[in-house]
């Protein structure tokens, strides 16, 4: 065990009664209650797992999900299949047909990037929904697959106490303009770069 | 719907699938599996959301998934309440007292953080466990309520196979040095600075 002497603790509380200070008035500062609209972006890993967290969050209240994954739509996750386990308060809609470098059309891509949007705009418009996931809709957005303009209206009309969030890396700045919070994944160390691979429960 | 000319339909067709083979080659390198250590540091939004969106993962494949939280310990969180949902696949540890400007104690702090850490070693060294998650324990360090020689050796000497998730601000550059993966989140935005509280299924 550490030791700690009677100066130390006293100074430690006196430290801390003001940071208590500080902290309660921020809190009593913040009366506002609002949907938000949330923004994961960045190089870095976790975009799309806290998303995915959130969902866990809002079902841990007795809250309603549902999720659209614009790009990868391919391949189960683990995620899926857990949030499956909550029966009918999750609607998962996997609308892309894998990365774009798998499917090199186009015109295939646009055509799915519209189609998971309108699920998109139809899970937006549902009160039954308190949080709706558009997983790696920053993709989509960034190749001018989906009309950023029109995107961006609907997101910030959203009905009111709806929480949404858009993830993908490089998003666009009209869209970090519109959000509430946002949050950079910054990649610090990456274990591929050591030549490990994908696996199960980390990457999908 | 968008226009495609032939042309740039060709462009896009040629550009992916030079992408493809750079990410083929790029996968086939990838070998090795192995548990890793992942860090979530940063002042943004998210680290314990990530952290929690990969147990969800791990539950998603049958695993099971340990949480030791550090410091967060007084309050009842959504996703606390929805991974009770998997029953005995998720064991779930408050070890905190509340944030340390609630306390005011170092002596208490110390002694719940050593706890905390005494229920980690055992969730880690129980083969049971395919996730073990931290949470918080960053800021234990950080005070030096842990000693961080003895926690960097545990955790880089962890069994095989188990995947350790530690979040938190401020992560020491030791844990980087010893971590797989280490995302760093970045506050690009934030809705209390507009005046907007902390709210259930988003913050809590």
């Amino acid at each position: 065990m550490r030791d700690i002497t009677p100066e130390e603790a006293a100074r430690h509380r006196a430290k801390m009664e003001k940071r208590k200070a500080v902290q309660d008035a921020e809190v009593a500062e913040k009366t506002v209650e609002k949907g938000l609209l949330i923004v994961h972006t960045g190089p870095g890993k976790g975009k799309s797992t806290a998303a995915f967290g959130l969902a866990l969050r809002v079902l841990g209240h007795g809250g309603r999900v549902g999720v659209v994954q614009f790009i990868k739509g391919a391949w189960q996750s683990g995620e899926r299949a857990a949030l499956e386990s909550f029966g009918e308060r999750v609607e998962w809609h996997s609308m892309g047909e894998g990365f774009t470098w798998e499917t090199q059309d186009l015109a295939r891509d646009v055509a799915a990037a519209r189609r998971a949007w309108e699920k998109a705009r139809e899970m937006m418009d549902n009160p039954a929904f308190g949080l709706v996931i558009l997983d790696e809709m920053n993709i989509a957005l960034r190749y001018d697959y989906l009309p950023l303009d029109e995107v961006v209206a609907a997101l910030a009309a959203r009905r009111e106490g709806l929480h949404v969030v858009v993830t993908g890396r490089n998003a666009k700045p009209a869209l970090i303009e519109a959000a509430d919070l946002v949050t950079e994944m910054g990649l610090v160390k990456h274990h591929f770069k050591a030549g490990v691979k994908a696996q199960k429960g980390i990457e999908f």
